[in-house]
């Protein structure tokens, strides 16, 4: 079994800054996560999390969205790790191939091979106005740049070989110029020449990521994610999903057990499960109706005044789930657990206060480890993305408590065997694609050297 | 005085990798880079420096270019620092400011107030072909773009007041939403509808650092430059630029003791100006002709064939200086030496190898004291860029031999008195901008809290 831990702040949980325990300038707070990022590591964790988008994702009167950016954070905290992977998020439409793969490069060779990119289209209007647009672009299209996206990341990559640095200093020469390789890419929305100026990363590619679960997201997934984030809420549901994905990943030619299905888990832990409800109860009189309202009212696109409190969802006036350019599979998703639970929107808020969607477990940590141990046997999840509702305390509870069950039962390494993420997970580091110009010893068009 | 260091692979010396004590894989070696942060940060360095661009600088077969990204590796000398600090180059030719202004806002906050900013226009052909373009926009484009994409920062990072974040748990309010506003940005070059997903940085704007001594370099510098890195041989050259440059601050109503100006020096030091000379002899000799040869050509634009090493550059041939798009300053440094010492492209070769221009000091430890004492009395540096020709030794030599005479002399400090780069080099931190919409309580448009 795997497990990452998807940090944020102070925890999922929206009313989790709140908490006499927390910090509220924790967002912004290195020492705050490096502390997470330790725990995490002390426990094996196969992986770290951080998402992102490049806009201000909610009100900032109700909690602290005003964060630290996650590349710049997750090198921070590579520098203080040794064997944890970490997974940041990079949007797809609002970046230059060039500079991504350059970024990921640099920082899976100054974490020894431990980084990922969780790939996002950004669906959000605020972020496509902080780049020039004034409206999103349509789902397909987010989809179609970030496959040629990935592509020319992929080529660029490969535009140097394993073995192209030679530093042979008696004969002056460092690298063997014919394994480094332009790359020539000309396509629908990108021309990128090449070669990169990083060397292959030690992990060949950094790991790729994807979390997006509509029909496009799906394709993408399975034609290449190699491990995926997704909000399931049963069982079932969950092993459906895990099914369809390898599928797709083995119309690909791809190896199905080479994607790794990761729903979020929200553990909420007591020693019994009334001392773990009332936790779950207690954060759930924090929570700012005003505010979690609002953010329902955004995902359903509908006015908050649509949203009584004590009604219903008013699902005769909801969009169509097809014409919602956003976050289209987790529209669907709170849509269905509402009708399927015949929830008012206040009951509604509080099973999405912690987890946004995702699913939340109240329990003893016994209960926490069967419900994962049914869900992994069942193939339904081949791991887990950890979402505590506090942090760092729910994650520590969580170590303490719940992985030391997981080991007993054989489920979970007591210790690290690899060094990579891709060891950690149990991937195959990528050849080398033979470069297009491989075989006319193509030489890179060269600037010259005047840095400063 | 001030000091900084230019970081680049094993040192200046374009042959420096090939010495026995050189690790050929050091350019993407982050302990190699560690160490050389800390001798300078043990030596009270006010900060180091990064170059970049985003291509391939040169031929692999003969140099190092295969590097690490200059931000993220930033970010991990940050992680292993505490007072040093740390400018990175960021080309705004090939990036969008709200994503540079995150990512510099997110560094100054991980690094507790220690980043800079060199902000370059990427002269390079080969640069601009990463990015879909199949020319080089022209000079005064992208010194254009440069100024409104500072201009587009400073509004993001003042778009959060310092006082923003509340933080108050029993009220259940974490930002006043009043002082975190859109700044509606629309341009020649940009629209961005902000506020920053980060909040204001320690230092208020992460300090502003330019190199490019062109005239438009010149006024951009004058304009918005904090800090000035320069390529000079002479101290009459030197002084005569930073006049200028501190009247160009001036006649934009700056106070011109805020522009620091720091030449670029190469120390080559020895125990005896011949054991100095020595040193320079050996390093000279591990030269590859065949390649020096190459970079000047691309340098002066004309073909090799034209560049005979026992001849003297072919001056007639050679473009006007305002017809060259690239590094135009150095393009001029570069032919005046050439004339006014009248030396064959060999002579030349050897006078460029170690410093790409900038002024080589080659001698004793006081010599090199002496001469830095007189550019610094003389009003021609406020410091200097130090750029060893081999790194780490010639940063260690330089701070054990060096800098004890700079502090006999009173010149420089013995230790850290400030903790922020803006301390560092006496500056100010810049008070917040009264945001257009302030007085409106312009609320920010939101997305809905969907990250995963």
């Amino acid at each position: 079994m795997h497990l990452n831990v998807f940090v944020m702040t102070t925890g999922h949980h929206e009313a989790s800054w709140r908490l006499p325990e927390s910090d509220p300038y924790a967002s912004i707070d290195l020492a705050h996560y490096q502390n997470v990022a330790r725990i995490a590591e002390d426990a094996a964790f196969d992986s770290l999390f951080l998402a992102d988008s490049p806009h201000l994702p909610g009100p900032v009167r109700r909690r602290p969205w005003g964060m630290l950016e996650p590349l710049t954070l997750a090198t921070a905290l590579a520098a203080v790790t040794e064997r944890i992977g970490l997974i940041a998020t990079v949007s797809t439409s609002y970046n230059e191939p060039y500079n991504v793969a350059r970024t990921l490069a640099s920082l899976d060779h100054l974490s020894g091979g431990r980084f990922g990119w969780n790939v996002v289209t950004s669906p959000d209007l605020p972020a496509a106005r902080n780049f020039g647009l004034s409206d999103l672009p349509s789902h397909a299209s987010r989809y179609a740049r970030a496959a040629e996206f990935v592509e020319v990341a992929f080529k660029l990559w490969d535009s140097w070989a394993d073995d192209a640095i030679v530093g042979d200093k008696a004969a002056a020469i460092w690298a063997d110029e014919s394994k480094v390789c332009p790359i020539d890419h000309v396509g629908e929305y990108f021309s990128v020449a090449g070669p990169l100026n990083v060397p292959r990363p030690p992990q060949g590619h950094p790991l790729l990521v994807q979390a997006g679960s509509s029909e496009e997201g799906r394709q993408f997934a399975g034609r290449y994610a190699e491990a995926v984030f997704t909000a399931q809420q049963t069982l079932p549901g969950a092993r459906a999903f895990a099914e369809d994905l390898k599928a797709r990943a083995a119309a690909f030619g791809r190896d199905p057990s080479k994607v790794k299905i990761l729903p979020g888990l929200v553990p909420i832990i007591g020693s019994t499960t009334a001392e773990a409800r009332a936790l779950e109860a207690s954060l759930s009189e924090l929570i700012s109706q005003e505010y979690a309202q609002g953010q329902l009212a955004s995902l359903l696109q509908v006015p908050v005044s649509a949203l009584p409190l004590d009604g219903p969802l008013p699902f005769a006036d909801l969009p169509p789930e097809e014409s919602v350019e956003g976050a289209r599979s987790r529209f669907s998703l709170v849509v269905d657990l509402a009708r399927r639970e015949n929830l008012t929107v206040r009951q509604l808020i509080g099973r999405l206060g912690g987890g946004r969607g995702h699913l939340t477990i109240t329990g003893t940590p016994e209960q926490v480890a069967d419900e994962m141990e049914a869900w992994y046997s069942a193939g339904a999840a081949d791991g887990f993305n950890i979402m505590p509702a506090v942090l760092p305390s729910g994650l520590s509870v969580f170590c303490a408590e719940v992985v030391p069950l997981l080991r007993k039962r054989g489920l979970f390494r007591s210790e690290y065997a690899g060094r990579t993420l891709r060891e950690h997970y149990g991937l195959d580091r990528p050849a080398v694609a033979v470069p297009a110009g491989n075989g006319d010893q193509r030489q890179p068009r060269l600037g010259s050297e005047r840095l400063v």
